[in-house]
């Protein structure tokens, strides 16, 4: 846990899974004075309140934060640039505005453009910790505990602004690591972007054979994990391909040729060589996941 | 459960999680008078045997199958052929031989090479039950039971023969399905092999970045899940990769058509084209395992 916050005033814009439970760690660390919700579904703000995730709701984002300290969007990133542009002229001067989407570039630019007023207090963020769940009800304590969270500033923003959105994080239990948002980018790209294309593309392959159905009937346990990110959410992921159309290219080139490489070995009965590269992949994971359980 | 099998003498090759639970299923129901292991650990043997996974074990394959009902060979593929050989000469005339290898076309060939006096009794199978676990200690009551256990007959095999090893595998819990050898190597590359190699291959595709260690702190849930498969074995995936080239290089190609189709649409920047693909993916996935679940 961080050394504490101290935030007067906080509102989520986007009371789900993630701005849910960061207000709920907030208010267990008594880190938060005041905690207002912003959202489309009057249902879900309403729950949150119940719940005790927020203290208050409010429809008009622009209202909401006209004496805020600390602004988390944690909308869809397709839903941001709108939420900026409904709150750039009612932020206070030194408001800290951060998010939680899974790209950064594009969000560090729609900050440049629908708030260039605040650009010393805009934080771009990614949060990594996901699920399948979705609204206010999901909200959990220690969701970001042992979790890490990228902070990916602006060139303009302050060390300080920085520093005050690390904290916040800290205090739920996270790590904090800064990166630039490019690079943030590119690195998702790798480790979490294509693995979620390639399931995606290996379910619709297994879909299209014509005895698709009877097949699937003799899937089991390691289909069930290597597809599990093929039930993600499609316009999410929609968007994020967009975004990070450049580093995605780069990742399918990359992980094409080593497919080709493979098959080319495979062709030619090549066994040693196949052996081989099972042997690296498989030293690589099992390190990888050595180190993941002990995080 | 099953009705019944009652086998007098049992002949496990290869004591490990998969024929060390065969054993541990049969003698719990009832259905067999005596259990011999053969295997090339003393150790493991002796702990088979302290563990009442079998009754007695014996070096020489050869010896042991003398006066045996069943014999299950659960050793890796790759030394059945030398198996059969030593057991060919001693089998009694109605011994029935079966297998648990997770590839059924090689099994099918080598038992009509090695065994040619028994070919009315050899029922190639395969129990659709994994694990990184293996040794005798692994040996786990229920193992087999809501699993899917594949009988993939020579067009040789007796109905009898077939129906005696169905039996027994439904005594174990299992659920048995008959396929021809070939038809189930083709359905197995689809919704096993081919994600092994997918998933070796993008470990090694993250590995070569120049970045990799870096990149690989930041995986988190996703790639656990969509890597786990890359932790098999080198050796078994060599084997299995080796056998079943033919399905296996028409699967990949296959994928390759399916990821070049995104790509392309990527590099337009087509997100409806991207979502629609990501849309079909979800409900095939979501489709998949709810029946799965049930099963």
């Amino acid at each position: 846990m961080g050394t504490g916050v101290r935030i007067g005033k906080l509102v989520i814009i986007g009371v789900g899974l993630i701005g849910g439970s960061f207000a709920l760690a907030l208010k267990r660390a008594g880190q938060v004075d005041h905690v207002v919700g912003v959202g489309r579904s009057v249902r879900n703000l309403e729950r949150a309140i119940e719940l005790g995730v927020i203290d208050a709701c409010e429809h008009d984002a622009g209202l909401a934060v006209r004496d805020a300290d600390l602004v988390l969007v944690a909308t869809p990133v397709g839903q941001m640039g709108g939420v900026f542009d409904a709150i750039a002229a009612h932020l206070p001067p030194r408001a800290i505005v951060t998010d939680a989407g899974s790209t950064k570039g594009d969000v560090a630019l729609l900050m440049q453009r629908h708030l260039p007023c605040q650009l010393g207090y805009c934080v771009p963020a990614h949060p990594i910790a996901g699920s399948d769940l979705s609204g206010a009800a999901a909200a959990q304590y220690g969701l970001f505990e042992h979790r890490t969270v990228v902070v990916a500033p602006l060139d303009t923003t302050l060390p300080d602004a920085v520093e005050r959105v690390s904290d916040a994080w800290r205090t739920c239990g996270a790590t904090v690591v800064a990166m630039a948002p490019a690079d943030h980018d590119r690195v998702f790209a790798t480790v979490s972007h294509l693995p979620h294309l390639l399931a995606f593309s290996y379910v619709n392959s297994v879909a299209s054979r014509p005895d698709a159905q009877r097949c699937l009937d003799f899937a089991s346990t390691g289909f069930r994990d290597f597809t599990r990110i093929a039930g993600s959410h499609p316009e999410m992921w929609r968007d994020i391909s967009l975004v990070n159309r450049e580093a995605l290219l780069a990742e399918i080139d990359a992980f094409s040729n080593e497919l080709a490489a493979l098959r080319a070995e495979l062709a030619a009965g090549d066994g040693d060589a196949m052996e081989a590269r099972y042997r690296r992949a498989r030293a690589v994971r099992l390190d990888w996941f050595a180190r993941f359980q002990k995080r």
